[in-house]
């Protein structure tokens, strides 16, 4: 008897977070993928706009990659689809909101026409390869996510995909625990579940709490009510409709990627608004100030966004007024806690209420807290348990948890993006690592930046340029125009003559050594000039400028 | 009779925060000053060290500048001294370890001799002028903090500087109350109170409790512990020290800022270290395991810490292994959670067990909760309340909470730095603004890089920079040698020389319109060669690196 082919599971791209962007499932010669995510840049990549995963695993095995399977339409599980699909062109499967949100971004990219796209329902199976693959509603801060049951050959294995445990969900779709309860009474081989929240005690919120303080902060209001939050959290929307309505408010939308995502969700039907409640920005100006909600973007005050901008006094449409309520609702991503508390006190100081998340929980995750996380395991009852969607640090802590509910400690894996885990019926094991990491995206190039050019925007970023040209002549080998100094970002230069005079005096110093030594070889005159600035302005300035001496001949 | 001169409160410094890094106080022609100290720069002030406040109004009433006073050593309350007192000479008054903390700083500057220091007692009243200022004791994260009483001719003003109401604080200090309750009674015309925790809603919990933990921390641990914190909590390293000497662990300390601390506040008495427990490192790492704690910096995630060094595997003397505890009692600072996040993923990743403040709170603040702020307000029953030491929003945050325990809403005063508060015995009043704001310190250089240089160096570090030079013959104008194009940070040369040798090009095309047109101009020709440049950059990469043409001459 030929032996059996092995499944293997290879978590793929991330910044810190395990198994968010994307996750292969092998078996034999057949790969599926699910979810095909970007990531945003972290502090020191400097310039990037996005990041996406290291496919180099995927190339290699590029015949073998039979479909792509999405739970969910937010940007770090679909951005970076327009990308990958340039290079491997297979079906992309997901749910209605999620083809609809990534349709949107396959135009921007040109791409609308090329990709292969099948719409699916929660309890569809669809096979790809030898993959039986079932789509599981669940609930989370987008509508329509769903998990995911892969049906191998040796074994079910059920991707949480980011989820909630929402009992009263806005649009009355409960997590499937039915079928979750079903694949866990039949044998699950492996659990992967959502990381992102288990450091947090307890049950997540519901969505539905999030409407009441609507409800109550529009009725105490006696002004406008703007509110910001992430545009595809379609519930959190539809519950502000649902409160304007209620007291008789009109709604206007603003910003661009609301209006984008109102009008998909619309259209599809996740997103219901009365006829008459939906107004445009001019009319809304003109309607008395009570009479008015306007939704927008911006709640990680992003600088270029319509929140930050009306904070700012710098949107043409939308003036803060004393009596306007802003309602923030979102909690900072870390790293734009700065960002967002800035805009908060300019909104204060142009005499508007803000309601904002640490002192008003206006805000409820869409991941699930510990509570939740041990509820999936013990529905899924699976023989092994991968925790994901997590920084490291989480996964020990889910890894923690799975002991604390039963599982066995030896079938708990905690791994790190690019290792491959491989498992039969009986075993799962670490088994070797592949290419994995980051390509970062800066403008229309795609991976050209590196660390060597990060390295000197860095340097560049810290302490400016200072550039030291000078011409020779190539026949005597004498300086004959030079050496000009030109810095920026160095020293504000008006003000600083005097040291930049004093520092040509240093070139030339070095220079005539050069030639007093006889040193004509280009590359040890700029050394030397090099060395000898470099010394010279950290004495005066404490600072290191890159220093770039340029010789040209004639 | 001749008017009574009026009494004017003025923050100044602060980014974002509002008087935080220095309050004046002015009473006639006569200036005192509470605390000076330094910020952080905030992310976009690319390469700058430190932030200092704009002290022009001082410098503008130097004459009448009578003395500062300090309320306790944290560098956001002390660490501008040193470049105040080089421009203005003046008599500081703190407490013991206040002024410890300091003379180490103004050693690091070459000031120890000059600057005139006055040690002074919780309950000691000293004369400044017309000012009687009685130093209160506090309870805070750092030992020896006072809030500040400054009996003026006209009234009591009330800062409470940074503090909390500990009521089993480490060292048995507990904030005066009754000296605040008998000021109170006598009558206090403004209170200034600390507003950074304003947004948490009950009591911060004793510093004790942190001693709890660690003594249980250390029982379970069959290794090493390692615990990072502020140098300056010097509560918490005596609870470390405590909890050690109890289980039969020896203590070492790693990192210069905390060898420091230790050794002022072990000199000075505040830290009380038995006999043999301190060892050094190399000791330590010979002693058994379950026998050692060590104390070290790096909270913070600070790159060049210490634990930062042990969490890459870098550090020279420490390295982890499995069953090494790390704790982290610290909470990130806005701005430092993803460098904190980092360096903890880290350190699971080499075995430890890490625990921080997400998962166990094992961090307590040294600011009040609500419930203290509505007792300090209570207890000094203020005519006048300001809220100091906070972003704006928690100024409006603290305003609300003192309305609520009966201020009078007009009694109550939000201010920005800069702006001047003006009383008299019946009415308080904002009389205008003074020039308040915050100074660069790149390396050696105080206030000399302002707003072009940052605006150089934010272009430099999103897309580089690219240098285009060329030699013309001053007699024909001609082009004797280049165009030669250098960049640095734009793309990884090696990769693109295509891209440069087209770009090459178009510089030639543009000077060679610009020998058509007879443009001979030098500003001209670059504008032209930069214009070029930067459309056909922008279109073949998505970029706008800084562009900078050089014209020499022969």
């Amino acid at each position: 008897m030929a032996r059996e082919p092995k499944l293997s599971l290879i978590p793929l791209g991330g910044l810190g977070e395990i198994g968010k962007n994307m996750m292969v499932v092998r078996f034999g010669e057949a790969i599926m993928l699910i979810d095909c995510g970007l990531m945003f840049p972290e502090e020191g990549m400097l310039g990037i706009d996005i990041v996406i995963p290291d496919i180099s695993y995927l190339l290699d095995n590029k015949e073998f990659v039979r479909g792509i399977v999405l739970t969910h339409g937010h940007e770090d599980h679909i951005g970076a689809l327009p990308y990958i699909l340039r290079q491997i062109k297979v079906p992309v499967y997901g749910t209605k909101l999620t083809l609809g949100i990534l349709q949107g971004k396959l135009k921007e990219q040109n791409l609308a026409g090329e990709a292969v796209l099948h719409t699916v329902k929660p309890r569809d199976t669809v096979e790809i390869g030898p993959f039986k693959v079932e789509f599981i509603r669940v609930s989370h801060s987008v509508p329509d996510a769903v998990a995911v049951a892969v049906h191998t050959p040796i074994g079910v294995v059920l991707h949480t995909g980011d989820f909630k445990i929402d009992h009263a969900p806005v649009d009355g779709q409960v997590t499937d625990f039915h079928r979750l309860a079903q694949l866990g009474d039949r044998g699950v081989l492996v659990l992967l579940s959502d990381s992102t929240n288990v450091e947090r005690p307890g049950y997540t919120m519901s969505e539905s709490v999030v409407g009441n303080t609507f409800d109550e902060v529009f009725r105490q209001s006696e002004g406008r009510v703007i509110i910001a939050t992430f545009a595809s959290n379609v519930h959190r929307l539809q519950q502000a409709v649902h409160s304007a309505v209620e007291q008789g408010r009109k709604v206007a939308v603003v910003g661009r990627s609301m209006v984008n995502v109102v009008n998909i969700a619309c259209e599809l039907g996740y997103l219901h608004i009365p006829e008459g409640t939906l107004v445009e920005l001019e009319e809304a100006n003109r309607l008395p100030k009570k009479k008015v909600v306007i939704l927008t973007t911006g709640s990680q005050g992003e600088p270029m966004s319509a929140l930050t901008r009306m904070a700012m006094s710098d949107h043409r449409q939308v003036e803060i007024i004393p009596g306007d309520t802003v309602i923030i609702a979102a909690t900072p991503i870390p790293g734009n806690e700065k960002l967002v508390a800035r805009i908060i006190d300019q909104l204060f100081k142009l005499g508007a209420n803000v309601i904002y998340e640490a002192v008003s929980g206006i805000h409820v995750s869409g991941h699930p807290s510990q509570e939740e996380l041990k509820l999936m395991i013990n529905l899924a009852r699976p023989k092994f348990f991968v925790p994901v969607h997590g920084e490291y640090r989480m996964l020990i802590k889910h890894a923690g948890l799975a002991r604390d509910v039963g599982i066995a400690a030896d079938h708990i894996f905690v791994v790190e993006n690019g290792q491959v885990l491989e498992f039969t019926r009986r075993i799962g094991r670490i088994a070797g690592k592949v290419t994995a990491g980051r390509v970062l995206v800066d403008g229309l190039g795609v991976g050209d930046v590196g660390n060597v050019v990060l390295r000197d925007r860095r340097q560049l970023s810290q302490d400016g340029i200072l550039i030291v040209v000078l011409t020779i002549d190539q026949e005597t080998g004498l300086v004959v125009a030079g050496p000009d100094i030109v810095s920026r970002g160095f020293v504000y230069v008006r003000e600083s003559e005097k040291l930049l005079e004093e520092a040509r005096e240093k070139v030339k110093c070095a220079l005539e050594k050069c030639e007093q030594r006889k040193i004509s070889e280009w590359s040890t005159i700029k050394s030397q000039v090099r060395d000898a600035l470099n010394r010279f302005l950290y004495e005066k300035t404490g600072r290191r400028p890159m220093i770039l001496p340029i010789i040209m001949e004639v």
